[in-house]
């Protein structure tokens, strides 16, 4: 017997029974938030055309992804790397037959062939809803962080807050624009976009290499300008950028700002979101306890994501929360809605059986989930085991089997007992 | 602009909101039913170690496979074909934080890069029980298939109904030892498999080329035998097989039908499965009105699954429903359980969006799937889309969002009217 190795793949997520109990009703807890926020859940292909992925990915994408090959077929076919670029061809693909604006949302995993460490996988869950439509009103970036902010609030537990930190894309770009910069942007949102990782003076020294002292200062001044009142507003005018592409940046903040009443939010300058398509408002969220563990849940406006599938023009605004990673930090926190089993009928033999598996399907029929355990003669330690994992037990011997004696239900929580059909009518 | 192919690939499969809402709600049925029958869901990563998957897989699994490699790190890992190698696998490296008999239960999809064709496609769903144990007591198998009968019972449409079909190897192979035909037990048992598909004729033919024409005739007799009740295991009993195995298989069998009693099924000694792993029980299901359509449900016991992975041998018994076949046999005859929202608050311009989104969150809060709209002044024209997806909307003009007139919500379906703050009262 060659010996295999059963660890899952490094960067592969594998919960036993107890902490998958946990996540799903996480998982089931979104769904059900974002499907009353009114979006429609869809799920695409694990597998997509590697040059569906690569069709607008830059090149640390192209690095990380999983390429998948048949033998026969060659490769050209991928695992996704997130719901995006997927929605975007899906709504490309299908246009004719949604109706606009379409509120969509996918949960599922998704694939990054990189290095793993905590809070960073390589399949991980994602929970994205993403309004598309065209000449999208403001409102709907709005519903978008209003309906993740709720979800983040509902998963969260007690001792733990999430702040949505906003920002417009369009005022680092207008600032850019007014410092004719244009041709090093990518550069410049790149090197914003990694402040929390290096620090701010080292992004001050990379600027000034690349900008000149001046150019970078003014950049730094406004990336620094934190805010959540009408004060920031005023501030980030008074700097006194002309740009036109700045000044709508600002307004469209300043009105969605509005719009998001309610929602516990800041504006951060900073906030630049690492990917290319993005092209006016962008989020991140900010964990108040633990504003080390990073974003675990950011999107934006996005003008023309399906330019590579389809004539029509799409824009569409979105967002997502990274499970995964949120179940990684905060996985001590997350504490089990109930027992994983609510009752296991224990035969004492085979002969039992039939009689057990009846009246587990009685309290099937009530809702609650049973097992059906054949224990021979070790009653007391297959109580102990089940105690973990059970509400109740019911022992079926042959006393119990032929009628001579009362089926009981032991509470293993509680160590009462009570008598199963007295049990059965009480439940409705 | 360079335009990609936008269809799925060939054989992933991707609906639209309307049908993924009616294949959801099944995959919910299933999963509900399923822990009420006290299996605990678990998932396993979606990418295995290649030497995993193929450590007990036959040659046409290896032709299957779709390898995912990454350009730096080489091949070695691959997407699961299954559930239950992944399972085998998660036991092992778990096996000592688990309590055994183990109830899984998998839901998710799986890989098999063959030919798409109808119901048969590369990317699937599957919804598996598995029960893991060491000496696994026969009443696990009756546990899988009534919990599989009951799941299929439940989600079905009315027009339709399923027949397990059941069989023990040890019966076949018994016959197999007895004719001295053990060095080709796998491919007797392969073409057996193939009846359905070549015919019995064909079956015949090969048997009689490979084995001559008396054992092949012997084999057939048994293949024949179908039936439901006690006369079925006495016409078995009277072929005269000797063989201790084949004595056991019947026995085990006839000790199976009792404990399935109340379970639609039939007894049918040409069920073998096509897997090599299955060493007693073994069942597949036929649709009564759609024959034609094979088996969407099948499965069987296992002695041995992970020797591969562990020194400690763990038998197992489950069962599998293709959840993507079933969609895909009977697509049309599922009906969808409701619109995919039910209200939909249209804000005439952006000013009336606070009000919007305050009375969307109100309905929200009371289990509501709420969209909101801006919608200019096209109201008969978004009225009419909104008639398709949603049982009310909702018009928030100047006058109602000043409160100067009261808000009412549409009946899209009965085209009544009620005020919203009757309708929320009338909710509890």
């Amino acid at each position: 017997m060659k010996k295999i190795n059963t660890k899952p793949i490094s960067g592969m997520s594998e919960l036993l029974p107890e902490k998958w109990a946990i996540f799903k009703e996480l998982k089931q807890k979104v769904l059900t938030s974002f499907e009353r926020n009114g979006f429609w859940e869809i799920e695409t292909p694990i597998i997509e055309r590697g040059e569906v992925l690569l069709a607008k990915a830059g090149g640390e994408t192209e690095k990380q992804i999983y390429r998948v090959s048949k033998v026969e077929e060659g490769a050209g076919q991928a695992l996704r790397f997130d719901h995006t670029v997927p929605l975007a061809r899906y709504v490309a693909e299908h246009q004719n037959e949604l109706n606009f604006p379409f509120r969509a949302t996918q949960i599922g995993r998704n694939f990054r062939g990189e290095r793993a460490q905590k809070g960073r996988l390589r399949e991980f869950y994602q929970c994205d809803v993403d309004i598309i439509g065209s000449d999208l009103s403001l409102c709907y970036d709005a519903e978008v962080i209003r309906t993740l902010a709720e979800t983040l609030a509902e998963i969260l537990p007690k001792t733990e807050q999430a702040v949505m930190m906003v920002s417009n894309r369009k005022i680092l770009m207008g600032l850019i624009e007014e410092l004719e910069l244009n041709d090093k942007s990518t550069m410049i949102l790149g090197v914003i976009d990694k402040r929390d990782k290096i620090g701010e003076e080292k992004v001050l020294e990379i600027l000034v290499e690349e900008v000149g002292e001046e150019k970078a200062l003014r950049i730094l001044e406004v990336i620094r300008m934190v805010g959540k009142d009408k004060l920031f507003f005023e501030n980030l005018r008074k700097i006194g950028v002309k740009n036109k592409m700045f000044q709508e940046g600002v307004e469209e903040l300043e009105l969605l700002a509005e719009m998001i009443e309610g929602v516990e939010a800041e504006f951060d300058m900073a906030i630049v979101r690492g990917l290319d398509y993005y092209t006016g408002t962008v989020f991140e969220t900010k964990l108040i306890n633990r504003p080390e563990a990073g974003s675990v849940c950011s999107g934006g406006r996005y003008e023309n994501l399906t330019s590579n599938f389809s004539k029509r023009v799409f824009p569409g605004v979105g967002g997502s929360i990274g499970l995964s990673r949120l179940f990684a930090v905060l996985e001590n926190e997350f504490v089990a809605g109930g027992k994983l089993g609510d009752l296991v009928v224990m035969a004492m033999s085979e002969k039992e059986y039939l009689v057990a598996s009846k009246i587990a399907k009685m309290a099937r029929e009530k809702g609650m989930k049973v097992a059906v355990l054949v224990i021979g003669k070790k009653v007391g330690e297959e109580l102990a085991i089940a105690e973990k994992n059970y509400e109740f037990a019911m022992i079926i011997g042959e006393e119990e089997a032929s009628g001579k004696k009362e089926i009981r239900m032991k509470n293993l929580q509680s160590r009462t007992e009570v008598g199963f059909l007295d049990y059965l009518g009480d439940k409705k």
